[in-house]
């Protein structure tokens, strides 16, 4: 069982892809999956019924905007979005983003027929 | 609720405290918590019966010693240690660490009696 064990290099992870808004798994915990991503531009608002969601920027920045305020992330700076928070992620430039998340959370949340919906997320 | 929802720096928090292998709670969702910690010094090895646990090394260096193997983590580099794996952290210089698991987790696992033992971890 040990054999498979072994670590994550993020900045390895990240060089593998080059798209925007499509979430990665490097790691899956206690029915939790870590998950990383590229942000770029505007995402769309959204919510998630029964999912906690946590942030944490590696590289660049972005805002997460809520409705009332605006949270600026920039790297080693992160943020829990709980469920049934109307959030809306916007990267002015890239951003690379771990998420840890449960594994039934799709990233459009409450969008689920978004053109941006992904779901059978790659594993790195 | 959204007053509540806000950005936390790492370094500032890791800034609040300066004693080892004493984890602090810095953010909690669906029934896990992100936990950060220094570590110096070798840890005890032990094991989690229920647990995955996850590591991801922030500043400095660790090792995380398995029964067959050792593994090297440096900043942006993570790994899960699954259930009922001997584990034991062992870092010759401090390392700040950011660690992801259920709210159930003690950090000494099966050595509940440890001298290193911490309950009622504060919260950041």
């Amino acid at each position: 069982m040990e054999k498979n064990i072994d670590k994550v290099n993020l900045a390895e992870k990240f060089g593998q892809f080059s798209d925007h808004w499509n979430p990665r798994i490097v790691g899956e915990l206690n029915g939790q999956q870590v998950k990383i991503a590229k942000f770029l531009g505007p995402f769309e608002w959204h919510h998630h019924e029964h999912e906690d969601e946590f942030f944490l920027v590696i590289k660049g920045e972005f805002e997460m905007h809520l409705r009332d305020k605006v949270v600026t992330l920039k790297p080693g700076e992160c943020m829990v979005v709980p469920r049934g928070v109307e959030h809306r992620p916007v990267a002015s430039q890239e951003a690379e983003v771990l998420m840890f998340e449960p594994a039934s959370t799709v990233n459009t949340g409450n969008l689920q027929g978004s053109e941006r919906t992904r779901k059978d997320l790659e594993r790195l």
